[in-house]
């Protein structure tokens, strides 16, 4: 385990969660991360209340990540801005779908910069996605307030486990030179190719052409993605951030 | 420069843009992100064409980050999970919210990778988040298809400047255990002090206490969050990713 982008692999299995010491390096280095405007449009919780971990645990169906490890939910932060507006007494212009974004932004470099320092650590993380589409269940759990929404959870903690590198597809899927040029179908099927070698284990195993067009197809048309989307239209409805209702109304001041 | 988070800071002054072979190296660590249930849900473009390179230059106002830099657009990529979608006969159900921020997530994780691995070969990064206000322009001179949006671009190349860290708010500001912590008024106030040190230049500079609320209350105010949200909201529509409209209307075939 190091912090190459080029060794980085999910851990799922962990032997240990991180110590103290190992949080508070990585939470100094997501503090570092850029943020759009200064605006730090995140937050990060920390789950160290065993209570509190129980009920995130079943909410992201006690995947094995979650066992033995470190959990930070990082959160898209517009409330920060509202109170800046509040005590200022001036209108926040900043919302809408460029505050979603741009919180995203903000959010996920903080993120990657606690991935990586994880790794200088010699400790393992995985991103897990799932508090995403429990989104509304995750607010009411941590108190989050109107303008906060979690985005993507970290587990972090020594690695008992060196699995093979997960397949990606190929730079020339992924990367276009000044124009975007569409995959013809005879592209597509060859970068295919790439992901059926699959690794979700300690071995990598490859599968037959079969297995591998029924993992697309229940990747990008599984059920699961329009249930997780009825939370997560909820949860924005919730937390004052649908796109539409500026993210300041109700309680913000104008000026 | 190195690529330690706690060495971290944007570069806009550039003595030469990444070499072919940097820019390889940089691309092929941003493909080794996570990406969300194999999704790959982003796309980068690099610039290399000068007339390409001149439009997006003044689209983001010729930012001196702009000059002597490579540049990348790294944008959230509904189309290609689409385009698998057609040729496997499948309805894809990945998009709205879940897709937008999915796409952000993955799109932002490779270009922290890009960040870190730009930072390791001795180049220095910005991120821009101009392109993001002119979604509609970019969209026209990179041929975005619908299911593409640029999220943000990012210069890179040998940094001609060593600029002291921007300020950040405190830890205590950012992270909260278990539980959100909302500021009292007098917490928000402290936090203020922390960005009162400002290093836009090559020297630090010490603001008064009236600069920077008018520095706070310009960034969480202007008028240009409201211009580009508009930007924004035409480039969802012409992209096909306005929430409430499935990506995948029009020409996705349903199976």
């Amino acid at each position: 385990m190091d912090s190459s982008p080029f060794s980085q692999r999910s851990i799922r299995d962990y032997a240990r969660p991180a110590s103290a010491e190992e949080l508070d390096f990585v939470l100094r280095a997501a503090r570092r991360a850029p943020t759009a405007a200064m605006m730090h449009a995140y937050s990060i919780i920390v789950v160290t209340d065993p209570d509190t971990r129980r009920t995130l645990d079943e909410l992201a169906s006690r995947q094995k990540a979650l066992k033995n490890s470190s959990l930070l939910l990082f959160c898209i932060d517009l409330r920060r801005a509202r109170r800046w507006g509040e005590l200022l007494n001036c209108r926040m212009t900043f919302g809408g779908y460029t505050g979603l974004l741009f919180g995203a932004v903000d959010c996920t470099l903080a993120a990657g910069n606690a991935i990586h320092a994880a790794g200088s650590l010699g400790l393992g993380t995985c991103v897990v996605g799932a508090f995403f589409h429990r989104a509304p269940d995750v607010c009411k759990t941590l108190d989050l307030p109107p303008g906060v929404l979690p985005l993507l959870g970290l587990t972090l903690g020594l690695s008992a486990e060196s699995p093979p590198l997960r397949p990606r597809l190929p730079l020339e899927a992924l990367v276009h030179e000044n124009r975007y040029q569409d995959s013809d179908d005879e592209a597509v099927r060859r970068s295919w190719d790439a992901i059926s070698t699959w690794s979700g284990g300690p071995e990598e195993v490859h599968r037959s052409e079969e297995e591998t067009l029924h993992f697309i197809r229940s990747t990008i048309a599984g059920p699961w993605w329009e249930s997780g989307e009825k939370q997560v239209l909820e949860a924005l409805e919730r937390q004052g951030l649908a796109t539409g209702t500026a993210p300041t109304s109700g309680d913000g001041k104008t000026g």
